[in-house]
């Protein structure tokens, strides 16, 4: 849109010396609280301003002065750490733990809590952690700053703060053009796409906090049906016929994005699911199925660094169809292919209908059998496992953007939130890391 | 958007007999109130339906029904009409009155003002009477139900019914595509185009009923300037630098639009401009012009009718600066172009030149001189002029869109708000019909 | 509440001659809506500030202008019915049809509307009708403009623009102390009484009209139980146990109160208890049962009226037991009592007994039988029996208030509102007058 | 109001031991986080469920669980201590810092944090703070918990995240009673009290928190003057005239009372004050004088205490006119009658007009003079003159109720908060303890 001439939000400027200076001596008042709480909090307005106006090298420069010269005072934990340590086991010791929290105290918080004053004061800090998040990759050293802010806005962002919210072609224009900006899975490509995906068989919900009213924090959409989908570019198509929502049997989340960078490590969103769940049941009660219509976006990449694995998934009944197609044996180019993520080999039918059984069976090993950290390498299936759903079905040619097939050779993945299973699930998933799947897929999974 | 397969609000269906006698029979039990006011309304809700699935052929005959059948009986006007002369002048008067008009009562709106209760129902009746109204042109016998129901419609749109609202981007998605449709006066392109009118410089106001919650009635675009406007491209660009509302001293009212043609003769307009005035005023104290800037729309098409004016709007002067550019005389294909309303002289620079003062002299005279029944003919200089505004300034290539330069060769006209010269106005206009300017205009309307 | 010094709303005054030709003439301006609406409507706001000032005699003297001098002109209603008469049967009926309503329209209805747009311009006139219901008593000459004005508000209060709101503990002060003040049936005494109301075993609701936010138009108590409820002390005891609501199968609607006179002639009663059921089966899918416990409010005047109904409901086997009592023949003082409603035989319980069958008797043929207009006599019964309720049950001591002693010797009666017979009821109720009743009521009105 | 028959929330029991082991076994799952936070959480709902169930002595048991059984391991801090000591000046400081924090972090704020997602779950920990400040006095082994509680009640009560509302008369009445039950300065006697403490010569504002709708955390009561008032009476009196508010220049905050007792230490009250008086300038253009109205609620006690105050206060002229009364020296039982906040001395308008002057200088000494903790003694005064405000005037006779006389000999003063010195005078307080007073105040302090 039009812009205010030479608006400062435009225009990112390099620091200068005797800029960083003065910005020193703000965060040194800062931290002081000088002056009566307000203020302090003018400073930290105008300090937010100073930032905001700083390019990335500025920015880095002043987290790493809040990180670096506000923390606690290592002699004054010392003595605090000394004295509790003394008191364990007496009955002082209990003060003493107090003193030493105390001592640990830092002012980085202090300073960086004065931001929440400002108009839009939260989204100024969720955007900051944002950049720390990009820093700290690089630079450990603004680690113990990004604790104590993640620590800080996990507080704020509990969810027993968030509200879920429908969102509907009712909302403010201001909150759906968030919605176009932020979805991730399937890209908003205009208005009538995102009227489309409003419509009476949709339904669309997301997480919204008190001091941050138009920006949703994680949203998601659901497309009421009378079976288990297997396509999304059926959901997709704003051609397709309108469903008869109270006929329903079936809610599919077919997208969830999680929209703040800044939140990482502020976990809310098995609680979305399940109060959709609540609100859809009460509103159709023939609803009994719950699941989602999901990417597998790690496929094609684990699969290259373990190509053992798609030789494995090709039974010898496979090669002899193979063969007779012309592919012989692991070395030719189709697996190449296949393992770069190209397409061509989706315009040969015959090509594709033999590939069916081996990739759904890779697909199968991948989601139940590989690993990182000892949870599902796939991000979005960590996320849904450890929500307590489970792997119900494949599908094929679910999603064939050039995106799906690069990715996951268009197929897609129903996660099934069962409610009687839910808890069970989720037990067992951060207990001993054990995977619900159906029988259809675990023998798709089997060698 | 997508559409319920088969969605009755597709097909228009022609009437059968058998469908028509049945709704005459409902239409009798509506008209009777038979059963409870409650079953009545259900067979409203039904009637309803049964309308919105006719085809013009089929509502037509309904409406004919309800005018011819429904209407007073002559008989028992006729007697308590002679009751009542007979008593004129006596104390029984008043009462014979009373009698006189429970004669009058007709069931047409008993019957129609049933469907009130159904949801949306104001709605359904406003665009009956658009339906009504495109059938009483050529079918006088509808004329009573038509008078019926817009009495009706103005005692329910009443203007202390209605609310005022600021639009804003933060509006209702769904209320702002109803802006997309109904701008009737510069197009709104896209979803961008509409953002930029919603933006900090500018304000979008307009009359809701508590019954249409999404539907704006009338609603005004305005620009907030630092001078009166003279060129609407400059509003519309998308690209130009957003204005510092805070400083702006003009209130520029660039686009009115009624949406609801059910509603022609319910008058608001006035209220409005009145009442975004007030709400400007205590936002922007600094503000202290407001005007329009306004189409012309009817000035090519008098001149048509009326070539004379354009002849005499040329002074000697003009013409020897026409024959320099070759242009001898009112039969010059020139003329004929303007009074066609094509442009094909506006890619002469020294040529326009040539016309500015000419044209300008037609326009005066148009809104200054041209009548009909006794007021302006031009629809728009009707409608501000009926409202207490003055007639201030001409403008050149202030619209050069296809329709602006075919309608009125480009010009534009700003009508001023005074607040201390509305009243004086409104009352000189409204009673001897006499139309304020400022000099320059009444100038160049002069001979 | 602390009043404005000399608050004109305080001190009605006397009109005077001059201050009535004043008025006289600002109604001819409204009449002829000179000088532009918006100046209309400003003098309209000083008539309507003049006329709260005046005492009644002023107030009658102004409506009676309105009401005389405003009126249509006989001579051109003549010439227009005239030119009807000659039109019947012919195409031209149509017009002429609109052209007499044109001639009848009067200039009153112009005065009056233009009130609407002042603040609290919609009660301003529906108090204004409840002035003009005082005075039309005895002064008919007022009744056009009674009729004129209840025509309108009927067409702005039409049900469907009418919103039905749950009143809670939550609700603005400012409309419970309405509730407060307006309660008819059941004084509310105290706040702490006005909340056990409102308690979590309790549901009121009412109507309201937009333009009067903080006025409930009517309104209904209700109370959640798990039996149809015989006695309205233990309703109203605020230290009574709560009640589980989520085990109600019954819902008492105990008392139901229109609050604007002025609104008379105007009905919404029956969708008021409609909706409230329909809201109520959602929240409370246990609830199958609905019905009033009502007061019997004109059941000792009629017995007054018709002492031999009293004297027909003593069986012989009551007379044997009343003769024990030492009370011999309808001449007995108790006889006298009981017909002026006054309660020293509720002191003694055997005598008590002793009535119970005989007044109960009396009761239920007041009830079945007692007839004004064709409608039954009570109140009460013609509001309930007429939205399609039928009379269920008597309860003896159920009132026992000295209001309810009086006015029905404690007696109240259940009246039973079963979805699946209300409209049937309506149908033979508004058409034959048949009254729906239970076994037991028919067999006590029974000789 | 009614109860709920055997509600829980009436008997508050003792703990049998075999609950507590239950309760100890609960919170360990709780720390522990076991089975996906939706469990946890439920557990929690439980938990809250139980805790409200107890007696205090149970409460105390469970908070002493929380407080000594889930603090940090001492031995893993230790470690981490050392790791972290090492590393001081070094690169892996920083890291080694964020693991000591995470070695210091607590189970506690885990459990207590659960209870924020059942409904009401702020309220919830608000009153168990509460709890927790009742036991916290003879219980040192708690201050820990309480830390950490507080800690994270400031956090969740940054001021950013409050909402200034107004309260008015239309404001719901489950709110209004809230105002009735927690107004600590002066009782509100009735709704007709609170009701013309909201009336048009007045305002109530509070801050409230997003996820305690309907519980003012602070509130003040603001009454619209001409003048400066001195006199509590008048503001309190209902029958008093209504000022009118648009001529105005004084605003006098009469009341101000903070309601969540577990908030203790967390502080928003000079924020209500700034923002308040934001909101009133822009309503009020004429308002030039922001005061209050307040107790001297320590006077007397600090007289008891400090004797010689008043004995000094008596100069030789005042000693004269004792003498007149028959008052020789500080022995008189006048003196222990005054020492005592007994009333008898008022009723004598001589004697009273004797003590006028040296009550108001000692008054005068108290407030500027009298210290704790190099803050001022009175805690009204520590309030306002942290906030910025200065000592302006002390009034005689101003609240002549029990309480007003037993407390401060019926004396109350106006703090003065004039926009132009609040910053000044806030950083000379904070600094220097340095306090602000009207030169007529300072003069009465001297000796």
């Amino acid at each position: 849109m039009r812009q205010l001439m030479g608006s400062r939000s435009e225009r990112q400027v390099e620091p200068t010396e005797r800029g960083l200076e003065k910005i020193r001596s703000q965060l040194q008042e800062c931290a002081e609280g000088r002056g009566g709480e307000i203020s302090t909090r003018q400073r930290a307005a105008r300090l937010a301003e100073a930032y905001l106006r700083l390019d990335d090298s500025g920015r880095r420069a002043i987290l790493r002065m809040i990180a670096l010269e506000f923390g606690p005072d290592p002699v004054r934990v010392e003595a605090a750490h000394q004295a509790y340590q003394a008191a364990v086991g007496t009955p002082a010791q209990w003060d003493a733990e107090a003193q030493l929290r105390t001592a640990m105290r830092s002012s980085r918080l202090r300073i960086l809590t004065q931001f929440n004053a400002i108009p839009q004061g939260v989204k100024f800090l969720v955007d900051l952690r944002a950049d720390l998040l990009r820093f700290v990759a690089d630079d450990p050293q603004l680690k113990p700053l990004d604790r104590e802010l993640e620590a800080r806005l996990s507080a704020w962002f509990d969810v027993g703060f968030l509200e879920l919210q429908r969102i509907t072609w009712a909302s403010p224009a201001a909150l759906l053009e968030k919605l176009v900006k932020y979805e991730a899975v399937h890209e908003i490509r205009s208005w009538d796409d995102l009227k489309n995906r409003l419509d009476s068989d949709r339904r669309c919900y997301a997480f919204f906090h008190p001091r941050m009213p138009l920006e949703p924090l994680i949203f998601v959409q659901v497309a009421l049906l009378e079976d288990l989908a297997d396509d999304v570019q059926r959901l997709l198509d704003i051609e397709a016929p309108l469903a008869d929502a109270s006929k329903a049997t079936t809610a599919i989340f077919y997208s969830i994005s999680a929209t703040q960078t800044g939140l990482r490590g502020v976990s809310f969103g098995n609680f979305l699911l399940k109060r959709v769940v609540e609100d859809l049941q009460r509103d159709f009660p023939r609803l009994n199925t719950f699941a989602t219509l999901s990417p597998i976006p790690g496929l094609v990449r684990w699969v290259q660094r373990n190509p053992q694995e798609l030789a494995q998934a090709i039974f010898p009944a496979d090669w002899k169809r193979l063969a007779a197609a012309g592919i012989e044996g692991p070395d030719s180019a189709l697996f190449a292919e296949l393992m770069e993520g190209k397409d061509a080999w989706t315009s040969d039918p015959q090509l594709a209908r033999t590939l069916h059984d081996p990739l759904l069976r890779v697909a199968a090993r991948y989601l139940l059998h590989a690993n990182r950290d000892g949870k599902p390498a796939d991000t979005v299936a960590r996320f849904h496992l450890g929500n307590g759903a489970r792997v119900e079905r494949l599908n094929w040619q679910a999603d064939t953007s050039p995106k799906g097939l690069a990715q996951s050779w268009g197929l897609m993945v129903n996660y099934l939130y069962d409610p009687d299973r839910i808890e069970a699930n989720l037990e067992a998933f951060a207990g001993e890391g054990r995977i619900d799947a159906s029988a259809t897929v675990k023998r798709q999974a089997r060698r």
